[in-house]
């Protein structure tokens, strides 16, 4: 297979557009990242693209990608659609860079992009909550209402107000976070402190929906969600789009003097495990860092599925960026913020740059497409030659129905 | 890139199976594709999954392949969802073909099912009209109310009953019909002819929701859907799943001694086009026989979408079965019926095997798997070496958003 570069990339801004169509959202993306690998929107030969939602938010429940594609002109080329959940489009990226890889077409186009506001607000929450066995979640829901048992004896709780007033992953989250707590001494500060992290990235990224200087009591007081997590320990519901252009590495200087390599594309899905095998993170990571060659520690920077705050300490140590039990320690440390040795999600992440679902697998491409080319701005991570994405979907029996992980470098 | 083998398939009987689950339909589809090939699931590397309706029959608008495939005992590979209409798992199969071509993987699974039946019919039929740019049709369908001014003037015609009494798309097919009886004299029998061979072909095909002989009076004298389309020239509503296995051609034999193999897999989707270019269907066609190194002269038995009666024929033209204006000789003749030289839809075609929309794809692939190796039964076509299957899906400005053409040979 060939090794693959990304040579441009496009997003808009994050954000809650209830006025803003998702033909308007990819079309910026898209002209963005055409734009940014200098070429006319005829060189596309193929197109992948991700959604998760706009079946239930604006009924173009088929042929999505080509009904955004033929607002812009494109047409005639393969056009897939996509769908893994939150991570639809790191599954699209995948593909496009599989494209590529296997030598069928050169120059693909892959496109993440979601409109997840709707005038009623519950609509959101539902949508969201179709990326579980939705058969599943009726029977759990239904058994929830009648026996009104701990929540633990069950998985997850159900409580008033899910998949209605909040996404029905932050009671997943929440039970997670509480097992998290009790494994590794990790308290609801710690919790507190990603989101203050991810809030001063944001604030330095142009393009999040949320950033700003927060204090750690700024946060532990904010509303809460659902025990323990606040309001902005959560991914919020965000509208957006990003897009990239994918060629062979062999080829990457006809279209740019800097180039993206991609060194890994892995995509996995939950399974059934015992109790001390690894995990779905844990798994992608393993096979990522095998197919590139490198390892965590060689990595200067990365975009991971912060959906709750909680969530990024665990990927630390599924990443091995840490050891197990050690999450906590790193993110006291400094070490994931910008100056510290590995910043994690200079973009603001899921938390503060948002989180439009199928959007978002682009969209860390992007970011670390920026860093590695030193055009991330104030949020620059200095000398970034290696960077990585974790970006997971769905939930089946409590693990990601789909995770995928790349590694990028210059 | 490597050259690519089936060496198993499996599929449901279609049919309305009110009562039936999709990972019910989609289990019996997988089982039987393992069965076929010999393998234990646990040799499965990666899977692709194609389906149209879910979220909208069934609610499982999201990763909808884990759903199905953990009830199987299937995870911890990558899991593909994909969606293009009725060439939603066409494009799984050409997504999994494309895995193992390119050396990622060696055991590909491509399953395309869809449950389609609803106890409010209505439902099956709003669901088949996301397949076009909704925002689009909506502002057509104002348009029509309003104005009501002749249909031939700005396309379909959105009649009373188009998309709750009878999928829109027979009213797209109505219109293409009454075009092609202008340009090329075929006459409302021809149309009938299409049916009786494809409903006398069901009838020899235990999987066939539909099958029998009829008269071309019995066809005329069914009901009217749509001038000039009565039922039996329609595709129905339907349920139903069918699975592949797909392995490096050069491994083929440690799986069966009768593989057959995957000579040209091609997806393109529609573009604007001057009135003298080649259409959606040409253009794949066109690239297929490049790709395969035969021509439509060479092919012993084809599987195509006949979700009318009348395209069928358009289709014999645009595969260059015959020249442009011959498509009612040909069926006249004898030549696309079983016993004929070049016999089209011998599974029935999705007028009588039934259009359980994302599993015709992978379905068209069965029926030329099991054709080729001489296990068709009643319906074998004697000594058959070389198969198409043609199969389109989704309409974006008059043409199929998706269309893929896939040639196998022994």
């Amino acid at each position: 297979m060939r090794d693959v570069a990304v040579v441009g990339v496009g997003m808009t801004k994050f954000g809650k557009f209830l006025e803003r169509s998702l033909k308007d959202l990819a079309g910026e993306a898209v002209r963005g990242a055409l734009e940014s690998a200098g070429i006319d929107k005829s060189r596309i030969e193929v197109a992948v693209v991700g959604n998760a939602t706009a079946g239930l938010i604006t009924g173009q429940e088929m042929i999505r990608g080509q009904v955004v594609l033929r607002e812009l002109g494109i047409g005639g080329i393969p056009v897939i659609n996509t769908e893994n959940a939150c991570a639809s489009s790191s599954t699209a990226f995948h593909l496009g860079w599989l494209y590529v890889a296997s030598g069928l077409y050169d120059v693909a186009l892959v496109v993440g992009m979601e409109k997840l506001t709707h005038e009623d607000k519950r609509r959101s929450f539902q949508a969201i909550g179709a990326a579980v066995d939705v058969e599943w979640a009726q029977q759990v829901a239904a058994r929830a209402r009648e026996a009104r048992k701990a929540e633990e004896e069950r998985g997850p709780s159900f409580q008033e107000g899910a998949g209605e007033k909040r996404s029905m992953f932050m009671d997943f989250y929440a039970v997670w976070a509480r097992r998290y707590m009790e494994r590794s001494g990790a308290t609801k500060e710690d919790f507190a402190r990603v989101a203050a992290k991810n809030l001063y990235h944001g604030s330095l990224n142009p393009k999040a929906q949320y950033g700003g200087e927060y204090t750690i009591e700024d946060i532990l007081n904010a509303p809460l969600v659902v025990e323990p997590l606040t309001r902005p320990m959560c991914s919020p519901i965000s509208d957006g789009a990003a897009a990239a252009i994918l060629v062979p590495a062999s080829r990457a200087r006809e279209f740019t003097s800097k180039p993206v390599f991609v060194r890994a594309s892995v995509l996995v899905s939950g399974r059934d495990r015992g109790q001390d095998e690894p995990g779905v993170t844990e798994e992608a990571a393993r096979l990522a860092y095998e197919r590139a060659g490198v390892g965590p520690k060689e990595l200067d920077v990365l975009e991971v599925h912060d959906a709750s705050a909680p969530a990024e300490l665990i990927i630390y140590e599924e990443l091995g960026l840490c050891g197990q039990g050690e999450g906590p320690a790193l993110i006291r440390s400094g070490h994931t913020r910008l100056g510290g040795r590995q910043p994690v999600n200079t973009s603001g992440g899921l938390i503060a740059k948002g989180h439009p679902i199928g959007a978002t697998g682009v969209a860390q491409a992007c970011e670390i497409f920026w860093q590695l080319r030193g055009e991330a701005g104030d949020r620059q991570v200095e000398g970034a030659k290696v960077g990585l994405t974790e970006n997971g979907g769905g939930m089946i029996r409590g693990e990601a129905a789909a995770l995928a992980v790349h590694i990028f470098s210059v």
